[in-house]
């Protein structure tokens, strides 16, 4: 009799910033097989390096609009006057194929998966060891104006005020650790009892052997 | 602001002969500073290899009767006509400096100690992949007759036949496998928000830095 399992869902949210996307990468590149990424459609405009289909699917907001009305998302929010969702089909399609998701969002649609996923749904919020670093990689990242930088930091704040709500907190001091820590926690939500299919099988095989 | 947690109790179960107690063993050699392992007190006699305070405190009835009716046992359950117990004083020694626990008991124990350390309690069920291996160490470990051979392959069953009120099912087909699969859960549910002393200090810390 084999043991099989159900897919689950993997949400990492974090304070832009944090390292959330970089741990992100390593986890999948690590576990390409077992998991795939969630790709979010956005009205925003694509930033430079950003990939269509890789980071997000770019779409404009009466597309956007037509995908809610369809029911397509699974969650949508809205962040600086732009929209994020997430594409109902491909989650879907992962978790029949007994694949695990993995959620690059913030609190907002956590919150709407977590009332749809329910025990499928496990949630890790990465918190930034301190605000300075935070800080510097904003100001990297943004290329942009004083107001801008500091809206993002409001965001930020605005996002670990979160942290309370998720399953498993994460300080993101060392990469290399929190990808490690990441790993034990999938490696650790796969072996729960409920996640296994056919152990009721399994051990009644066992029983019947001797 | 530091980040402290709760010492948690880990339960380890299995039909005897599976591996439980060698993953046990290699667990607490990995994990010497962090965790302690909860030594049981029985009134079974010695085996030869056994130590006493390592494998079990080896008391007479009389002892033991006493300790269960000053409360001084955690859990305690009866087995082939030998009585066996968890001394609680240790066990709340250890939990009090932020070190986990791991117990090395039966279904009979992890019921009682469900009920007394409620969210501070993760078990986990080790099987074995099939039956011809676990007969076959029941034998070698025996020295015994056939009749007492079988006794224990009754008790293995009855032991199996408790799988579904663990948290998590490690299938033993790989010592060094489900060793990591262990430390994978316990590295998870260190990481569990509810057992992480001090994250509201922390987090309320880093927006007070901006």
């Amino acid at each position: 009799m084999e043991i099989g399992r159900r897919g689950l869902m993997l949400v990492l949210s974090s304070p832009s910033g944090a390292g959330k996307t970089t741990i992100s990468r390593k986890l999948l590149a690590i576990e390409r097989e077992r998991m795939v990424l969630s790709v979010s459609v956005t009205t925003r405009p694509r930033r430079p390096g950003e990939v269509e289909g890789r980071d997000y699917y770019f779409i404009d907001k009466a597309k956007f609009a037509a995908m809610v009305a369809n029911g397509e998302l699974l969650e949508h929010a809205s962040v600086f006057g732009h929209s994020y969702g997430t594409p109902r089909a491909a989650v879907e399609k992962a978790l029949a194929q007994g694949r695990d998701v993995l959620f690059d969002i913030d609190w907002q649609g956590t919150q709407q998966l977590r009332e749809r996923a329910r025990s499928d749904l496990v949630s890790i919020f990465v918190l930034p060891p301190d605000m300075a670093e935070l800080e510097r990689r904003l100001r990297e990242r943004a290329q942009d104006s004083e107001t801008v930088v500091q809206g993002r930091m409001a965001k930020a704040n605005d996002e670990m005020s979160h942290w309370a709500e998720y399953d498993y907190i994460v300080v993101n001091r060392d990469l290399e650790a929190s990808v490690d820590q990441v790993r034990a926690i999938l490696t650790a939500e796969r072996l729960k009892r409920d996640r296994q299919i056919g152990l009721g099988d399994f051990v009644r095989g066992l029983m019947r052997k001797q």
